[in-house]
């Protein structure tokens, strides 16, 4: 079969399913062309997935479509980002129709669903890997970053974190869950993360520090200490898992999958004192939990109790590099 | 010698030579943040590298810092785009830190030249590749499309195409060169291709389409035709080449390697008869030549005069795919 690579666009990628306002020219120039917004900074946010790095060889190319928008999604939630464009630049060893086909639906079911338009990118032969950059709107000065935390602030994260390393560890054999709907909703969790879109956009101007949780809960929440020069206090106790966690491993495989497994895709987010009401208010609607499970300190350092007692923890996240 | 995915990013990557006020938050934080310009439409484009496709495995990382940001600027250069940012995605075998400080000391300097920031991307473990996303400015319409080409204007093409295909023979070992000075022009102009950055902003409104010659000159034209609705007329006799490229292969390998050995990133645009005059103002002082080939013709196909004679042509550029 031959399929060229402006075949693969035409055919798989040039859909305009959702035509925005702010694209001048989508694919097939040289560059596209975006209209800028006046009253919003540009948001823009670059991620990679390999396979045999961030996804199993055989993943099912509709998981991995979903997979590859969602955690670029979770960087403009962490941003309080209205979603806009994305470019792909997709490798792929050889073509397979049916598995673009598949990839391309779900990449566009998910698109659709944020009003995003696929602007561009490149398509080239090569091991598989999939690079997106996104870009999103916020409306000036009320972006998240990770350097505004201050003592006595409290640290909140979204969701349910830990479920994502479960589903990982099922679907590696290190783990059974008997359970059907258990399994497949911890599953779930790691294939198809649910970006915190809603809720990042809901923070905005309460919550003074913000990251999503890729890495793992610990070095994430290490990366808003590191900008913003200070320390933390986290109750183990006050973290929140599903049944379907808590039903499969111990209490302290929980803890540790929440801590350092990482693309668990939730946010964590720190609020001052005054604005807890109005973070309730602006939250509580939206069917995802999200906890106080500790307070920012002055002193640098990250400690970690378990009611009263102070715990030692070994292991960071996932860094690609280290040994 | 352990070097963690944030290590290299700070040691290689997180340098502000460059410090542009239109970026209001750069790398180290979930996203970039940008300030939009009102006057002016936001370009982008994406190109990925990829080991043993784009360029061979043992190539120098200096060249390959340049180029991949070349080939990136040439998009740019094509849609008569002013440079602002780069978003960089590097997929890396193993942590190689001469490696990285020659490719990254390599990128800076094309970065600095074009006054651009690095403003984010994605540092994972692979098998070795790029993905640029190039963000430039372009003044509200004054873009350079690929559509906007007229029965009667006139083709050119700036540069002396063909050249990279010959230093990519010659470093395949399939072309040899005695002359030491020709085989390192050949060989740069393959590894070091100068984005037509100036010309692009020189012919805004001047030129009614452009495309840079990534894959040849005749598929690149091609999508000019496609994208304008027209034909066009060549003459092979106009084609101007180096004197290293003639002084080393025959006239039939020259134009075949003009036409369809790709990787010139010489721009291909049309001009209509009035505004001759002023491309020659805007354009002669840059010291690249520019050179007219031939016209835009309102039947479909493109015909290739050589002298008198009409010819027939077999081959095509490159595409990743085709077999």
């Amino acid at each position: 079969m031959s399929c060229s690579e402006f075949d693969i666009i035409a055919r798989y990628f040039n859909r305009q399913s959702t035509i925005r306002k702010d694209v001048l020219l989508g694919i097939g120039d040289d560059c596209a062309l975006l209209i800028p917004s006046l009253k919003q900074y540009l948001a823009i946010s670059t991620d990679t997935l390999v396979s045999g790095t961030h996804f199993l060889p055989d993943i099912d190319p509709a998981d991995l479509g979903y997979k590859s928008l969602a955690v670029n999604l979770s960087d403009l939630a962490a941003m309080g980002a209205d979603p806009a464009w994305v470019s792909l630049a997709l490798t792929l060893p050889e073509v397979n129709e049916p598995w673009l086909a598949s990839f391309s639906e779900s990449l566009f079911g998910l698109l659709d669903y944020y009003g995003m338009q696929l602007i561009g990118g490149d398509t080239t032969k090569g091991p598989l890997s999939l690079t997106l950059t996104i870009n999103g709107w916020v409306p000036i000065d009320k972006q998240l970053t990770r350097s505004g935390a201050k003592a006595g602030h409290w640290i909140y994260v979204t969701g349910w974190p830990g479920d994502s390393a479960a589903g990982l560890a099922i679907l590696q054999g290190k783990l059974e869950v008997a359970d059907q709907d258990q399994r497949n909703y911890l599953v779930k969790r790691h294939l198809r993360p649910q970006p915190r879109i809603l809720m990042g956009q809901g923070m905005r101007q309460l919550a003074t520090a913000a990251i999503d949780i890729s890495d793992g809960l610990l070095p994430d929440l290490g990366h808003i200490l590191k900008a913003s020069g200070c320390g933390a206090r986290i109750h183990l106790d006050r973290l929140v898992f599903s049944s379907a966690l808590t039903d499969n491993c111990s209490r302290e495989q929980a803890i540790r999958w929440a801590l350092t497994g990482g693309e668990d895709y939730e946010l964590c987010f720190t609020v001052p004192e005054d604005n807890r009401g109005a973070l309730d208010t602006a939250l509580s609607g939206l069917g995802i939990p999200y906890n106080c499970i500790g307070q920012i300190t002055a002193n640098g350092g990250l400690q970690l109790l378990d009611g009263n007692q102070v715990v030692e923890f070994e292991g960071s996240g996932y860094d690609h590099f280290s040994e």
